[in-house]
C-alpha cells in the first residue's frame, strides 16, 4: 500500500483480500491448536502495542503478522469445536461469503431509497424464516407485520418494549409512566431488565415471577394471573410480559399457550424470546415448544447463534408494525423522498433504534440457499443428538449430575460433593469451571438454579463432532479426579 | 456444498472465499457502469424470488448470478466514485480486510473475559484516534474516561443522553422525569429527537432553538442561555446539550467554547456530535472547529463515514465512564466472572444497547496502520479540494447559487429561478434533484435551510476524483438547463 492512497483500488483489493482469505482458512485449518478461553491476563495488550497510530502506512503482512502474535493469544475461540460456554455464535461459510459481500457493497440501508434490494431482501427473506419455523402468517409482511433484522436479542426485546409502552401511554397518558407494570420470570435474560432500565419503566414495577424445578424453571400462568390481578387492584398498568422458549440458564420453556391466554384477556404485549432455541423449531418435532405463538405480538431468534450466520443477524417479528414504527420513527427533510412520502416503502430506519443499517439479509439469504432447510435441520438435531451423547456421559458417572432434563443442545450438570456436604458443593463446582476452563482445551459456563452453581455445556459450534464430546467429557472427569483429591 | 453438510471446512472456505473476493474486486472494477441511486419500484425483488426458501442447498454460483442479476439492480452504489448524496460512507482495502478478518474470528466480546483482545483493541485504538484529533486526556482511557465503538451516531447520543438522564434523576428522583429538559438547535440530527421518544423525554421538554443564515445555521449560544433561565424560572431541570460539528443539512459547527461555559456553569451534559466532521479534524488547519471540546462530557465521531473504515464504526468518547456504566450494566450470575467481578477489566456490554458485539476495532485498527496518519489527512484534504472546486464551478455559473459558505466536503447549493421568481425555486429545485438523479450517473440530495430547498452536494467515496465531479457539474447543468425551457 504504497505510493499514493489509492484506498479503493479494484486490483489492490484483489490481491489483498485473496491473502486475507488464506489466512482465515489458515485460522480454521489450526483452531484447535489454541486455548479455547483465552489465557492472557488483563491489560496485556498495552503492553505489546505502541501508544499512538503510526504516520506512515505499515504492510499488510506486519498487520497479520501482529494479529497471529499479538491479538491471537486474546482471541477466546468461539468457533472452536471445544466450545461449550453460553450458547454457540455460529460462523459458516455462507455466512461469512454474505458478511464480505455486504461488506464489499458496504451500502446504508435505512430507507428504501438508499438501497431498495437491502430492504426488500429482508422483507423477503425474513417471510421465508417465518414460514420455515411455522409463524403465524399475521407475522408476515404482506400483512400488518412483518420482520426485521436487528442486531442483538437486547434490542429486539427493546424495540418491542418502547412500542408497547408507548402504544398504552397513547392511552393513557404519559404521566402514567411510572405505573406500567413489565413481567417476566427469574430465567428470563438480562436483556429485560436493561430494556426496562433504558425505557424508563420503574425498578419496582419489574415483576420478576420465581421459578423452580417443579416447572422446570419455567413460568407459571397461575403465578403470572396473580400478579397481575394484584398489580390491577392496586392502580397500577400490566402492560408487558416477556416470555422465553429456551432460557439461557437451562433452557427452560415458558409455557406459551397458558401465558397467551393470561395477556390477551388483559391487553398485555406478549413477547417471546426464543433467541437461542428458535432455531430448533425448524424440525417438525421440536415446532410444539412455539405452540401457543399465535397469541404473540412479537417474536425473536438469533439467527447468529444457532442457525449458521455469523453475528450479527437477530430476527424479529411483529404482527402489528404500526406500532414500532409510531415509536421509533423521525422524519427529518434530509431524508425525504417520493417513495417513503407516499408510504409505498417500508423504511427500516422506523422498526430499530440505530439510523444506518448493513446489508445483513444477505448472510442470511446465502445460508438458507448454500444449506438449504434439510441439511440445516439435520444440522441442528446433529447437536442435540451430541448434547444427548453428552447427557448419558455424565449419567454415567456416579459423581456427577444432570440438574435439569435436556430439552436442546445445553446439559445442566454438576459434580456432586463427596459425602453429600452440600455445602461445599457450589465452591466445588466452580473451582471445578475455574480448572477446566484454565486447561485452555475446553471452555465452558455455569449458572445458578435454585441457589445451587451449575455447570453448562452447551452443544452447538459447526465444527463440533462426538470426538469433541468425548475429549472435552474426559477434561471434565481428569479435573474433577483431581479436584476431588484435594479435599 | 454438496455431500455431508461441513458449514465450517477449512478448503471449502478457502475455495468459496476466493471467488467471493474476485466478484468484490469485479463490482469495484465495473463500479461507474451501473446508475448510482437504484432505479428499480417498490415491490421489484418480490416477483423476481421463490416465496419460500428452498429444501435442498444450491450452488454458490447460482446465488452469486442471481445477486447479480436481480440484487443488484437495486442496490445504491454508496461507493460508486458519483456518488454525492447524504455523506459518504467510506469501504477501503483495510477497512474491507478488517471486516474479512472480524467475520472469520466471528467471536462475541460483550465482556472482557470472551475474548480479551476485542475489548482491548478497542481501548488502545480508540486512545491513537483521541490522540490523533487531539481531544482532551480526559477522553483518555487511562483515566476516568475512555472510548468505545458504537454501531451509529444514534446510537452514541442515546447512551450519553441515558448517562445524563439516570445521573439527574440519581439526584433530583426518579418522578422528576417529565421535568428534564434537552437542548439542540433546528440543524440537530434527528437521532436525539429518536433517543428522546427512547428515553422517555416529554416532547415539550425537546428545545429546539432557531438557527439561521446570520450564524451560517449555528446555534447560538445566547439564544441557549435565554432557554435555560426561562426553563430554570418555571420549575423545569435543564441537563442535556447535543452540539454539533458539522451538521448534516449544511456542515454548520455550533461555537463549542461559548457553550461549553453554558452547560457547565449549569450543570448539563454537554454531547458534540462530530459524526461526520470529525474525521476532519485529524488536519491541523481544522481542528479548530472542536476547539472547546474540553468543555464537552461525551464527543463522537463516524469512522465509517468520511475515515475509510467500513460500516458500521460510530467512535464514542466519554469522560466519565462510571455514568454509562451505572445507566447500561446489568449483572446477571451467567455472565459472571474472576475479572469483571473483580473490576479488573472493561466489560464493553455496559457501554452499549446490545449485549453482543463484534470484533470492530479491528478494522479500525487497520485502517490507521495501512494507510498511516499522513495519508489520511492527504485523503481529507483531497476531498476538501474537490469540494471546493464544485464550489468554483458553482459560482461560474450565474444561473446557480452556493447557498452556505463551504466548510468541509459539502457544498450546498441551489438554481435560481427565472425572472427573480421566488414562489417557483422550491419546486424548481425539487425537480431538478429528481431529474439529476433519474440519470443514474450521480446521486445528490437535499434539505431545507431557511424554508429554502437546497441541493447537498456531498464529496467523500474513496473513488472520486476530479474528472467526477466535473462530470457530475455537467449533468448538473444540462438537466438544470432543460428544466429552465420547459418553464
Amino acid at each position: 500500500m504504497e505510493g499514493r492512497l489509492k484506498p479503493m483500488d479494484a486490483e489492490q483489493l484483489r490481491e489483498n483480500a485473496h491473502k486475507m482469505v488464506d489466512f482465515i482458512a489458515d485460522y480454521y485449518k489450526n483452531i484447535e491448536n489454541f486455548p479455547v478461553l483465552s489465557q492472557v491476563e488483563p491489560g496485556y495488550l498495552r503492553t505489546l502495542l505502541p501508544d499512538s497510530a503510526p504516520n506512515h502506512p505499515e504492510s499488510l503482512q506486519d498487520v497479520l503478522d501482529d494479529f497471529q502474535a499479538k491479538i491471537l493469544p486474546g482471541v477466546t475461540h468461539w468457533q472452536s469445536p471445544d466450545y461449550f460456554a453460553y450458547f454457540p455464535s455460529n460462523s459458516s461459510i455462507a455466512g461469512f461469503l454474505g458478511e464480505m459481500l455486504s461488506a464489499g457493497i458496504n451500502m446504508v440501508g435505512f430507507s428504501w431509497i438508499t438501497s431498495p434490494a437491502a430492504t426488500e431482501l429482508e422483507m423477503i427473506v425474513l417471510d421465508w424464516l417465518a414460514k420455515v419455523i411455522k409463524l403465524p402468517d399475521d407475522f408476515l409482511s404482506t400483512g400488518q407485520g412483518g420482520g426485521v433484522i436487528q442486531g442483538t436479542a437486547s434490542e429486539a426485546v427493546l424495540v418491542v418494549l418502547l412500542a408497547a409502552r408507548d402504544k398504552v401511554l397513547r392511552r393513557v397518558g404519559k404521566n402514567a409512566l411510572g405505573k406500567l407494570v413489565v413481567y417476566s420470570s427469574d430465567q428470563t435474560h438480562s436483556a429485560l431488565q436493561k430494556a426496562c432500565q433504558i425505557g424508563g419503566i420503574h425498578p419496582e414495577n419489574c415483576r420478576v415471577l420465581k421459578t423452580d424445578s417443579s416447572t422446570e424453571y419455567a413460568l407459571s400462568p397461575e403465578l403470572l394471573n396473580e400478579a397481575i390481578s394484584h398489580d390491577i387492584a392496586i392502580g397500577l398498568i400490566p402492560f408487558f410480559l416477556c416470555a422465553t422458549v429456551g432460557t439461557t440458564s437451562s433452557t427452560a420453556v415458558d409455557p406459551l399457550l397458558g401465558l397467551g391466554k393470561i395477556t390477551k384477556s388483559n391487553g398485555i404485549w406478549l413477547h417471546v424470546d426464543a433467541a437461542y432455541a428458535g432455531s430448533a423449531c425448524i424440525c417438525p418435532e421440536f415446532r410444539h415448544y412455539i405452540d401457543g405463538v399465535e397469541e404473540a405480538d412479537s417474536f425473536n431468534m438469533n439467527a447468529h447463534k444457532w442457525f449458521l450466520t455469523n453475528f450479527d443477524c437477530s430476527a424479529l417479528w411483529v404482527k402489528d408494525r404500526g406500532a414500532l414504527i409510531q415509536s421509533l420513527s423521525t422524519n427529518p427533510e434530509f431524508l425525504k423522498n417520493k417513495a417513503s412520502q407516499g408510504n409505498m416503502v417500508v423504511d427500516y430506519k422506523d422498526w430499530q433504534i440505530p439510523l444506518g443499517r448493513r446489508f445483513r439479509s444477505l448472510k442470511l439469504w446465502m445460508v438458507l440457499r448454500l444449506y438449504g432447510l434439510e441439511n440445516l435441520q439435520s444440522y441442528i438435531r446433529n447437536h442435540i443428538e451430541l448434547a444427548k451423547h453428552f447427557e448419558e456421559l455424565v449419567s454415567q458417572d456416579p459423581r456427577f449430575k444432570v440438574v435439569t432434563p435436556r430439552k436442546f443442545s445445553l446439559v445442566c450438570f454438576r459434580l456432586l460433593p463427596p459425602h453429600s456436604n452440600e455445602e461445599c458443593a457450589n465452591k466445588l463446582n466452580h473451582d471445578l469451571l475455574d480448572t477446566v476452563n484454565s486447561t485452555g482445551r475446553i471452555f465452558i459456563s455455569h449458572t445458578v438454579l435454585s441457589g445451587n452453581y451449575i455447570l453448562r455445556f452447551a452443544v452447538g459450534a459447526p465444527l463440533t463432532e462426538e470426538r469433541h464430546i468425548n475429549a472435552a467429557w474426559k477434561v471434565i472427569q481428569e479435573e474433577a479426579t483431581a479436584l476431588l483429591r484435594t479435599l
